[in-house]
């Protein structure tokens, strides 16, 4: 089963690619859609959802896991980093392909155990699951790759019990 | 000149399209898409994208003006409006139609002329200007016809001051 997990922003949004078989995830591709800040949210969005559009071609996920967002104060962020959701989501709904939403909490249980883990485990977690040499940089590509773990373990668990 | 006018939201996403000549506007059409609450976030994306990129390919708009947004609290409101926003503007932005922010000052002082015009005053003056019998419901879409009567009227006072 082939997994997209996605950490949407608009300025950093991270992707990682996993190939899920067996109980293993093996690494296909990761990265980061970036776009500059002195740039129309127009251009940036249509860049964004562009990029993602070509990765979905190339790679045809079975599987499209995308982080729930939280914030606690900032009512603009949370409004710009909507938007860039929203043309993430839309465009894996586009072409079909299953999205899965997942809240920061469900992925640090599904990654460490437990809800309270830190960024700094999450990242050893991910880079230790898919034997990496290094943690990907930025942390936006890292918690893509979280979610994406998070799927896969997921549907492991779900197809276990048969939920 | 043909202007759409957007207020966007998840549950009703309000859009109006005038005819803008010689500073009168005739209206072309006008309405709401909806979606229900117990759809999928990526399904209701999906219909708000696929339905405004239909109105777009019908009417060919010459430009594409969308009301700024502004919270006070709601944090969660915050997020999933700018879900639908961000995919309003990635209508336009993909079929390259230029696009124009106002900010609900802006709108109230093209059409009433001074910013603390209620919403009542609003509708009363869309509706003049339009020469509706009645005023357009719900208020999104009278708030849509609003923001492409504000384009307009930008506009006009852009070529007479040649700004």
């Amino acid at each position: 089963m082939i997994i997209m997990g996605i950490d949407p922003g608009i300025a950093i949004l991270g992707y990682g690619i996993l190939d899920f078989e067996g109980n293993k995830y093996k690494i296909i591709d990761y990265g980061a859609l970036t776009t500059e800040s002195d740039v129309s949210m127009p251009d940036r969005l249509t860049y964004l959802y562009n990029g993602l559009s070509l990765l979905l071609n190339k790679y045809k996920p079975d599987a499209y896991a995308i982080e729930e967002l939280f914030f606690n104060k900032n009512i603009k962020t949370a409004l710009t980093v909507g938007h860039a959701r929203g043309v993430a989501i839309l465009a894996a709904s586009s072409l079909g392909i299953p999205i899965f939403e997942y809240t920061p909490l469900q992925v640090k249980q599904a990654i460490v155990g437990y809800g309270r883990a830190d960024k700094k485990q999450i990242q050893q977690m991910v880079k230790m699951l898919l034997r990496l040499n290094e943690t990907p940089k930025p942390d936006d590509v890292a918690d893509a790759l979280a979610v994406a773990i998070c799927h896969g373990n997921s549907s492991r668990f779900s197809n276990l019990f048969k939920l």
